[in-house]
């Protein structure tokens, strides 16, 4: 048993960690639901769409804050400080990925392509995923579980990586005016970013995995 | 009182690294208070005021190495050397994107928007509370002045963040020449980024300083 | 001599380290050395060359995966496990941005510009000096000859700054179609990316050196 896992037994207080990582992951399945839902409609991306992802974009900031103020008190963790640190950052990238996609997606008035309802649909996958294997990482009882929700993860990035390439692919054949193309392409590569951070998060998972279980 | 506090008392030797900091920090100021000067002219960037900035950004990388080589030659340091090496980082980060968006600006011989001054003065105002919060860091004496600065610095962060999609969507509606548009994006995202790596700073100095006050 | 040095002495197993990131090196060094050969040609880039570049990028993958699996598994390691972690990443970096550079002139088209081989002579160039300090980190027993490497990798991206520079002004002044100059403006960029991963492998491992030897 390494020391940490002897800490563990003791102290409750490193509890917090995982219901605030629980949080974070139940946050972000709500916003990528509601991006699903929203990007589905296939219409002009409305003012109330950006506002609603606005709203769960700073409610992963007060999560993200809350758990490096857990990591300023807590002298015991349930893994890494440096682990639970990259983790945090990384999973709050998904959240501003997610917004910075909207956002230019709205205010820059790009025009929609069903590929964004695709991206949309592929982010739903892996955050689900995530979310799972963040439920599954509490007290490292599920290793398997979580191994699998990874690999799934990994697995969903590559096809939204597919989807990235022929998109771009067709959009520059499209015989869209310029400023469209700037537009659609940037909207595409935030959303691409985001199936990227849910890749960053499962491998910094499989990485606390591997050292504790 | 902590390990790294205990040290701290007997070891006047990390003191070198608050020094280097503060060094840092003055040379991040005179080169912002040096872009607003440059930037208000509102004509275009001259090679004169290239080079300046470019004179400020290799300070800066030499400063960076200082540090780098007094982590490598010290054991005590005032504190983790993982914060240190962090903090380091995004300071020179700092240094790299404004020297990016001069270079994109004069090189690629952008049209000059009255935005960029709005950004330098932004900068600028950044900047100086980062300076603030840096000397006082020093013996983590002031915890509360230091806090205010982060603060401060994160509300300026937000207010680049509006100032950006205003003019990227004025920028879109605006019949410019495309190749123009792509060239003032470019700095445009340049400068804001500038804005995200004091925003970096700040919330690497803020986590330190929950650390150890 | 330091508790790092003392475990090495009776501790084989971390070697393990040393002969994965020769593996990284060798991988890359033909990797780059393809990029070279394909370029050189100067006609459109083929669909051959783009799987042989993504062919190395899975390698790599490969390779990054067992050192994290070996950073699992070992509580001995040549250096700190931090280290391992950012230079294993960073090399992988460089795989990554090769292949997106590759990808992307292939898959979007983008015209073929001399500039794309004299950047892979450059990346190869890095490369090779990258490949000679991995396999004389080895158990620091030639710290000069690594800090003599890093200095020309170093040497190096400042002439790749100065390609991309002038090429992007060229590229500004070249009355392409403009979707074309948004093409080879990107893999340029890739291209670039590519020197800036190879100078933060050799930040790396300078400062693995000043803490060890």
């Amino acid at each position: 048993m390494g020391v940490s896992a002897f800490f563990r037994l003791f102290q409750p207080r490193d509890k917090v960690f995982y219901t605030l990582f629980e949080q974070v992951a139940d946050n972000l399945t709500s916003m990528s639901e509601y991006m699903v839902e929203g990007m589905k409609s296939q219409e002009t991306i409305t003012e109330e769409f950006y506002r609603k992802i606005e709203y769960y974009e700073h409610a992963n900031d007060k999560l993200t804050h809350s758990i490096f103020v857990e990591l300023g008190k807590n002298f015991i963790t349930p893994f890494d400080r440096e682990d639970i640190h990259q983790l945090t950052s990384s999973l709050d990238d998904i959240a501003d990925f997610i917004y910075a996609s909207s956002k230019y997606a709205l205010l820059y008035k790009s025009p929609f392509i069903p590929a964004f309802t695709t991206f949309a649909v592929l982010i739903n996958d892996s955050v689900l995923e995530l979310r799972k294997a963040i439920y599954n990482m509490r007290d490292f009882k599920k290793p398997k579980e979580v191994l699998a929700s990874c690999v799934e993860i990994n697995r969903i990035e590559n096809v939204a990586d597919d989807v990235f390439s022929s998109e771009l692919s067709a959009l520059f054949e499209s015989k869209r005016d310029v400023l469209d193309v700037i537009k659609i392409k940037n909207v595409l590569e935030y959303l691409e970013d985001v199936t990227d951070k849910c890749e960053d998060s499962a491998n910094i998972i499989e990485s606390i995995l591997v050292k504790y279980s």
